[in-house]
């Protein structure tokens, strides 16, 4: 098993004397001048294609815009004029008080839509074709006829991708937090725990240490590992099994991601053998990442390597995912990703080997893309 | 306050002791044969419409339909020839354990998708226009020329909308356990906590109960309550405050929703008074519930009550929302909602009365509509 790490060992029941996120306060926005400035570059994006506006109608896109979380409204964004929320009667006191940059405005229950207003006014109107098929449709049908429809996804994602100061700063601490997280949860695994004994550790964790996990923490005891995105069961950790453990801190509506391997008792010669060439494929990847580079030539790196130690066939993922406001953001470490990185970008570098039946092994860390290669923001120790 | 509760006092802490679903066991599927029912039922739906299959593409249809819980995968049910699932390289072994009523096929990252082989005998073809627009645009781009293709959404609705035996005792267990979940927390309230504090009793207590929220918990201190879905921040909760609350345990994948109100030291006349409409407005919905009344009708039981009272404009949202795989499906109980009840649908009853700058009661129960009326199965008390 992994060296013992020197950690303060939380005792995890003690809501009130546990300094955390979870329970000492909300996810935190940033201050208005980002959003502003973030809804500034949108306009000017739209202008750049010709459009008169966009409306923006799925959650994480609002979010992204305004800092304002909630489970309905549409924002307009006009390219000359800035920004209308337009939401129903559950959420414009509170988002009167959180968008100071933006005119509210209630659209009531059966009621007229005060968006359509603002739409007649555009001659070409951008809308985002990853929301739902039937709201999409039903937007685009109300269009005037004439009026020109584009989607504006990709510009979206493009300004997404590239991570502002304060975001990279927020992605830092969730990170550092998913470090600290796993240096507290691994001195609690032991043999005979079950695979969701051990993930209810983490998911408590992750409250302790943020605002709640990124995604359902996996964890793989022994052969179950081979299954690389296997749904912790009631599987128990034998004295002699390897597991697999794949889990992120969400901070401040911030995604982290980490996979780690362990082994109880000594490894087999094939599981150091396959841990060995994942580690580097993982090492040669991150060393190889550059600016200029489209995520499929970074892919390959790890790829080839792990091809030519003779496990084309048991690495069938992507090498990795932007992550953000959303745990899998674009561009990808991915075969045919053309994207190309920018610094600014943070992504996950997780190659993996997976023989079924006998093991699994993946290596997940964040880096940020910086302007001559790459700083890797996960310090947890990677020796098996 | 509500008159205290006799409870078992629970110790949040300890992880080893407390025995809940979150630590003891993973949210449970249930048995092949509702899987096995629920797909011969989709089947015939299918061929009632004409169509020769459907491809079912987002993730809670194809858990309804399999009871298997994944990211990615392409369920292609035919109607004559029953289900396939396709999925990725993450997921194939797991489905292939999971899935014994279905065939399973592995789609290689850049290779041929076997799904294809399927749709090209279908003349005409199902699909969700709930999923994403880029995605079903690209699955309809590629059906052969001259195939009828029709959103099946409705349908699959309507077979969620009646909750089978298995179900309804599904949901009466998160029901149950958010009662019981109600009953731990409460006593941890008191004045002088953050709204966000409280919620983390909440939130930590749907892990004790269940397998997490069904949602975010909402906790609304004094005037906030006038926000309906009032994120919690760090206003305080004043000696004389009311608090309202809506909150839910997840248990095996199946929804709860409470909303409760208490008050610390004397309620004023004002806020006894709003709460006694609301409670009754409650009360009276719950008791004209039939099957075969339409949604609406449900609804403007509660509204004209609440109009009469003279506050109309005070309760902008709907009186409720059937819950099950997710917590909010169809049928509502809302203006305009045209679909009618029957036995075996599980639905919200929650008017509420909104005044800005001074209060806000909502009262939400679940109801499970019987032959004849229905039935409450939240039983957590109501007395002011």
């Amino acid at each position: 098993m992994a060296k013992p790490h020197t950690i303060r060992q939380l005792n995890p029941g003690v809501l009130d004397s546990t300094p955390s996120p979870s329970f000492d306060r909300p996810p935190e926005s940033f201050p208005a001048d980002e959003y502003i400035r973030r809804i500034d570059r949108f306009r000017r994006e739209l202008s750049r294609k010709g459009l008169d506006g966009a409306v923006v109608t799925r959650g994480v896109s609002r979010l992204y815009l305004t800092g304002f979380e909630s489970s309905a409204g549409t924002l307009l964004v006009d390219a000359a004029e800035g920004a209308v929320f337009v939401t129903d009667f559950r959420y414009i006191i509170m988002a009167e008080k959180a968008l100071p940059f933006a005119k509210c405005l209630l659209k009531k229950t059966g009621g007229a839509d005060p968006a359509q207003a603002i739409l007649k006014k555009w001659k070409a109107c951008g809308y985002e074709a990853l929301d739902a098929k039937t709201s999409v449709d039903a937007l685009l049908a109300k269009l005037p006829s004439g009026v020109r429809a584009e989607a504006v996804d990709a510009a979206l994602g493009e300004l997404r991708s590239v991570k502002s100061r304060r975001e990279i700063a927020a992605l830092r601490r969730a990170v550092a937090q998913n470090d600290a997280l796993y240096a507290w949860a691994l001195p609690q695994l032991r043999p005979g725990m079950t695979e969701w004994a051990a993930r209810a550790v983490f998911r408590r964790g992750t409250d302790l240490f943020g605002h709640g996990e990124s995604f359902g923490t996996i964890v793989c005891a022994g052969a179950n590992g081979a299954e690389c995105h296997h749904n912790p069961d009631l599987t128990v950790i034998g004295p002699r099994d390897p597991v697999l453990m794949d889990f992120g801190v969400l901070l401040d509506r911030y995604h982290s991601d980490m996979t780690r391997c362990v082994h109880f008792g000594k490894p087999s010669a094939l599981y150091r053998k396959v841990y060995g060439i994942v580690l580097e494929a993982n090492r040669k990847a991150i060393e190889a990442v550059r600016p200029g580079m489209t995520g499929e030539e970074v892919d390959a790196v790890a790829r080839n390597h792990i091809a030519k130690a003779g496990y084309a066939n048991a690495f069938g993922h992507s090498l990795g995912h932007s992550v953000g406001m959303e745990i899998h953001e674009g561009p990808n470490f991915s075969p045919n990703e053309k994207r190309v990185i920018r610094p600014g970008m943070v992504v996950t570098v997780e190659p993996g080997i997976y023989l079924k039946g006998r093991l699994g092994v993946r290596i997940e860390d964040v880096v940020l893309v910086t302007k001559d290669g790459c700083e890797v923001l996960t310090t947890a120790p990677r020796e098996l």
